[in-house]
C-alpha cells in the first residue's frame, strides 16, 4: 500500500492552545483512500525545525499531506520553509494575487500589504486554488514524496483535500480504497463489543472499534480484492454477533435495520416520522439533554413536541401530574414516578409516545440504596409502558448522556417491535 | 528554555480513528511549566519506525513524554522499541507484576497471561506506578533528553503526568514555570477580542487566545521575572479593553468579577445562588440545551427549578401562557413571543427569574425577513424584562449554542446590575 504522512504547523497546537482535529480528519481519508498512514508530526512555528522536517519526510512517505502556516503573517513559515528545504525560491503567483484581491473584494475589505505575501509560491509548485479562504495551498513532488501544502482552518482544508489535493494525488499514486462499512452501536462498552464478536474472522477484512460516546461505532476496513457476495457474508455474520446492539449500519445493507449510518436520535427520529408518530419527553437528571438530543436532528419539528425539565418535585406534579404520595412513598428517582412522569407529558402533549427520566446523575444527593448512577427511564405509548431500571457508571455528564441514550434506546426497540405489555 | 517533545504510539491515531487529545493537554501542561514543545510525532504501531523515532528524539530535546503502547497486547510496542533502540534489554520487574496481578484481583478478574507483558520494562529503567490501571509506566534518560513512557488512556495519563512524572523532571530540569491569567471572554470573536486587546504589551506577559465555543479564552502567560504589581497592572490593563465580555477571571483577582475560573453556566449559578435566586427557562429553537447547559453545573437544583422545551406553538400557548393572537400576529420567532414566554414560564415556576428563547436554528423554516439565525431572547425578573434580538452565524449546532449563550449572559448582567427597566 502507499504510505502517507501527516504534518501540522502552528505553535497553538505544540503548545497544546488547540487540539489538531486536522490530523484525524485526513488519516481518516487518507486510510480509506487506501494508504498506510505512517506518522503525524507537528512542528512549531520555526524555520529551521520545518527545514529539518521537510526534507527528512521527502524520503519516507509516498505521500504528505501539510496544514497550516499559509497565512499573511510572520508566523506563517510553509512556504519559506519548502523553500529553504528544497532550493525553490519563493516567487509571485499572479493569478494567486488577483484571487486573494478578488476575495477581500467581495467582502467589501481593502487588502491589507501583508496580504500579498500569501501569493508569493515556491518554484515549480502547482498552486491549489483556495474558493473557501484567502490562502491558496501548493503541491510538489520532492524525493519519493508528492507534498500537498494546504491552510490549517478546517473548514478550508476539508475542501480542498478532496476537491484540490485528491485529482492530482489519484493521477500519480495507483490506489486500490476498498470499503468501509460501520456498524453504529448503543448500550454496549468496547469489551463486551469484542467480546461478543468472538473468533470473527474474513479474508481482506480488518475489523476496529472507535468509541464515541455514547456510541460505539464497529468498523470493517474491506479490501479491494474481496467480493460482493463475501463483503455480504462478512457483515451478515458480524451482525449475527453484534446485532442486538446495532441501530444503524453505514456502507452496507442489513435487512430490518436502518442504513442511514444517521446519529442514534436520528435513526429515532426517521422511524417516529415514517410511522407519522409524535414524541414528547419528560426528564428530571438528565435536564434537558434529552430534548437537546433530540432536537439536534434537523427537522424534528415533524416529531418532537415539547421537553419538560420538571428538576423540582413540585414542577413534576404540577406540570406531569406526578402523584404526590408516589413521591413520598418511592422517592423522585423510582419506577413509578417514571412511569408517571412518561404517561403524564404523554397525555398532555396529545403525543404518540412519552419518555420519562428520573435518576441521580450526581455527585451529591446519593443514599445508600441509590447510589449516584441510579436511573429509571420508562416509555408510554401505543400498547402500554416499558420501564428500565439503570445502574450506570462515570460522572454527571456521563450518567447524563447513558440516561438519554437508554431512554431512545427503549423507544426505538418499541418502535421495531409489535405492541406488547411490559 | 528546556525543550520537549511529545510522542504518541498507535494505529488508531495515525488511522484517524481517534484524534490525539493527550498531545494537546501535555503541551498545555510542559508550556504551563516552562517548556518549549518543539513538535508532537505520532507513530503507528510499527516497531521499527517507532526504533528510529525513539533514537531521533534522544538528541533534540530534554524531555520526551510518550503516550500509549503500554498496554499487554502484540501491538503495543512501547518497551520493545526502547529495548530495542537504546539496547535495554525488557527485564521482568516484580514489583510491576505484583501490581498488575493485584490490580486484577482487586476487580475479582483473573490476570489473563498476556497481561504479565507489562511487567516486563527495558533494563535500568525507573517504574511509574499506576494507580489508575494496569500499565505501568516508565522513565530513562537516553543523550539529553529524560523519557517519559506513560498508558494512553487519558484518564490514567492525566494522574500520572503531574504524580508520576513531574517529580523525576522537575529533580533533573531547572524549571521556572511563571503564572498563566486566563480571561474567559463570551458573546465575542476572536478578531474583536484582538482588535479591543489593540497595541496592548508589558515585558514578560505573552498573549494567547483559544476558542472553546461559545466562550473565548484570553491567556496571559507571565514569565517568572515579572513581579506581582507588574502582574496586577497587566491584567488591570488587559481587563480595562476586554472587560465588557469577560465573565470569570483564573489565576489573578480583579475587582467585582467572578475569579472562579468556572464555566459560563456555572458562573451564572453561582450568582443565583449567592442571592438565593432561582431560575426557570422556556426555550423553544434551542430545543433543551439551554437546560442542558445549566443543569449540567452539579448543584444545580439548588437554583434551577424547570425547564420548558415548547417546540410546538400549542405547548408555548398550554404551558406558557403565550398568546394565540401574538403568534399569529408577530409569529412564533418574534420579541412578543420570547418576553411572554419568560413571563409565562417565570410565573407559573414561581422562579426569581425567566429565560424565553425562540428562534430559527435551522436549516429549514426561513423567510426573507426572518433567515436561519434569527433569535429573540428576553429575560423577566425583579426590575422587569430586558430582551435581545440576535442574527447568529452558523449551522444549526452553532445557532443552538450560542443562543444558549446569549440568554445566560443577559442574565449574569442583569444580576450584576442594579434593577432597571430596559
Amino acid at each position: 500500500m502507499p504510505t502517507a504522512m501527516v504534518l501540522s504547523q502552528g505553535d497553538e497546537v505544540v503548545t497544546g492552545q488547540i487540539t489538531d482535529t486536522n490530523a484525524a480528519w485526513l488519516s481518516a481519508q487518507l486510510t480509506e483512500r487506501g494508504f498506510t498512514v505512517l506518522r503525524h508530526v507537528t512542528v512549531g512555528d520555526r524555520l529551521d525545525d520545518l527545514v529539518v522536517v521537510f526534507r527528512a519526510l521527502s524520503g519516507v512517505c509516498d505521500l504528505c499531506v501539510c496544514t497550516g502556516g499559509l497565512g499573511p503573517t510572520d508566523d506563517d513559515l510553509t512556504a519559506p520553509a519548502v523553500a529553504a528545504a528544497f532550493d525553490r525560491p519563493q516567487e509571485l503567483d499572479p493569478v494567486a494575487l488577483a484571487q486573494v484581491k478578488e476575495r477581500f473584494a467581495r467582502f467589501g475589505r481593502p487588502m491589507a500589504a501583508v496580504n500579498e505575501r500569501q501569493a508569493w509560491l515556491p518554484r515549480g509548485v502547482t498552486r491549489l486554488d483556495n474558493d473557501w479562504g484567502t490562502a491558496p495551498g501548493f503541491a510538489f513532488q520532492e524525493g519519493q514524496a508528492f507534498f500537498a501544502c494546504l491552510p490549517g482552518v478546517p473548514r478550508e482544508m476539508r475542501k480542498m483535500f478532496p476537491l484540490r489535493v485528491m485529482p492530482l494525488v489519484s493521477a500519480r499514486i495507483p490506489l486500490q480504497p476498498g470499503r468501509l462499512v460501520t456498524l453504529r452501536c448503543i448500550g454496549v462498552g468496547e469489551s463486551d463489543l469484542q467480546q461478543a464478536l468472538g473468533d470473527f474472522s474474513a479474508p481482506g477484512v480488518v475489523v476496529s472499534f472507535r468509541t464515541k460516546l455514547p456510541e460505539n461505532h464497529l468498523k470493517l476496513r474491506i479490501g479491494p480484492e474481496v467480493s460482493a457476495a463475501a463483503v455480504q457474508a462478512a457483515v451478515a455474520d458480524v451482525y449475527g454477533r453484534v446485532g442486538r446492539w446495532v441501530f444503524t449500519v453505514q456502507g452496507a445493507e442489513v435487512a430490518g435495520v436502518d442504513n442511514s449510518g444517521g446519529s442514534h436520535p436520528a435513526v429515532v427520529g426517521s422511524a417516529l416520522e415514517a410511522a407519522g408518530h409524535t414524541l414528547a419527553i419528560a426528564e428530571s437528571c438528565t435536564g434537558g439533554r434529552a430534548a437537546a438530543a433530540v432536537t439536534a436532528v434537523p427537522g424534528a419539528s415533524a416529531w418532537f413536541l415539547e421537553g419538560l425539565v420538571t428538576y423540582a418535585n413540585a414542577a413534576k406534579v404540577r406540570l406531569l401530574g406526578v402523584e404526590e404520595n408516589m413521591l413520598a412513598q418511592h422517592g423522585a428517582v423510582s419506577e413509578p414516578v417514571a412511569r408517571q412522569m412518561a404517561a403524564g407529558v404523554r397525555e398532555r402533549a396529545g403525543s404518540t409516545w412519552g419518555i420519562g427520566i428520573t435518576g441521580l446523575a450526581g455527585p451529591g444527593g446519593a443514599t445508600p440504596d441509590k447510589p449516584v448512577g441510579t436511573v429509571h427511564v420508562a416509555i408510554d405509548g401505543p400498547g402500554g409502558a416499558t420501564h428500565r431500571a439503570l445502574r450506570l457508571p462515570g460522572d454527571r455528564g456521563r450518567v447524563q448522556e447513558l440516561s438519554v441514550a437508554a431512554a431512545l434506546e427503549l423507544l426505538r426497540r418499541r418502535l421495531l417491535s409489535p405492541p406488547t405489555l411490559a
